[in-house]
């Protein structure tokens, strides 16, 4: 009856393994620097075959617009406020040093000059590599951004409770 | 003896059914959009059956901050601060586009437009879905913000080792 | 037979003990306020005894540059930057009432008189209890800070592979 006696570590390391690993971002946040690190965790995680899901939500949104796309908001206080929150994965502020676009600048020359990445690039990779993109439909309306501004690539319009139910299964759920 | 091995998955499944969901949230940001979210997410996850603990800490324990208290403190550097730092569910500010106050009023117009609960009746729904609130000691004073200013339904103040307690063991936990 | 049926809620409490407890902490913020909560949650859980992995990126690399050290980078561009965001540990501005250093200054002051430490302390106290310090790679460059103008307490130069592959096994994750 030995056999019976479980190894807890044993176990553990193998229910780990045969367990698929998850990733969830929530990206609030319409910031250069932080949408940039959520694509990178986010890349980073799909090429190491773990399944990822970004949840957009509030000015997080800005991240998954079609560059030069126009609001459509009908009302007037929905349009003022998506002409304010102008989006698109190229228009993003940085956190810090953004200096009505200066410092955002030099950083997207720096980048350049590294060969790095920008945001557009980063969120093709992730859609290459299978990452899900979902758009918060709570918010949508929020912002003033309509679904006809965001790229084709969205997976799903969703709300709190399809979030929830894919981070309480997950390793790692990140709030950025 | 066939029985005696273990089917990992199923095992897993088992466990994670037979184990309460839990999420805590710690609530840095004092920042409206930031502040509603967090409440969305503890809302949602609470009427899911989830246990949710919401750590308030710095800006965000004006989320939790009777509207209209004045700070009682007794030195003029923590009231000059309290001051400043005026709190109150109704009085947090955009993280992007206040703009001294109206950026974040057109957005409260259009939240009331769309029929979108504020934050101070997201705040009472958390309560009556069980959600418990602890606000951090550590962080009350170096705000200027004293207990008799803050809500009724404060479950426990208490510090990071408490928060960390909670969090170990919960399937989500989220910094926001 | 009986012993050989699983009780799950045993067998992860027994896993759950025999396993040590991690946490990892994203650190992008430079705000003094963000920095000195992941710091506060960096010493609390590493003196409950979990091990601690800190992995410092974008603006929260200022967290642990050497005070006064400056920039050595080659260009302008990288130079021009690296002087605007001026680091050190005691040089974060707080992420709300920074009021050009006014209001972080105030705070300071409080912490002084509430005897509380300074991020610099608390970051000692965290390399005293063993947290372990991994500055991101990947931006290095791009905030024009250099190696040299680091503390010498770094425990790996490294990218996002390195910090997923310690999240995924950790059981609180938090990005700040």
């Amino acid at each position: 009856m030995a056999t019976t006696k479980l190894d807890p570590q044993a176990a553990l390391a193998e229910l780990q393994e045969s367990k698929p690993q998850r990733v969830t971002l929530v990206v609030l946040s319409g910031d250069m620097d932080r949408v940039m690190a959520a694509f990178i965790i986010a890349t980073g995680a799909a090429s190491m075959g773990m399944q990822v899901t970004m949840f957009f939500t509030f000015w997080g949104l800005n991240a998954i617009r079609r560059e030069g796309a126009k609001g459509t908001a009908k009302d007037w206080l929905r349009r003022m406020f998506g002409h304010l929150n102008k989006g698109g994965a190229d228009s993003l502020p940085l956190s810090r040093f953004h200096f009505w676009g200066l410092g955002t600048r030099m950083m997207k020359l720096v980048m350049k000059q590294n060969r790095m990445p920008g945001i557009a690039e980063l969120r093709a990779m992730a859609l290459d590599l299978g990452v899900r993109f979902i758009a918060c439909t709570t918010t949508l309306g929020l912002m003033g951004i309509t679904k006809d501004t965001l790229i084709d690539e969205i997976d799903q319009f969703a709300g709190v409770s399809t979030y929830l139910a894919e981070a309480k299964d997950a390793q790692v759920n990140l709030f950025i």
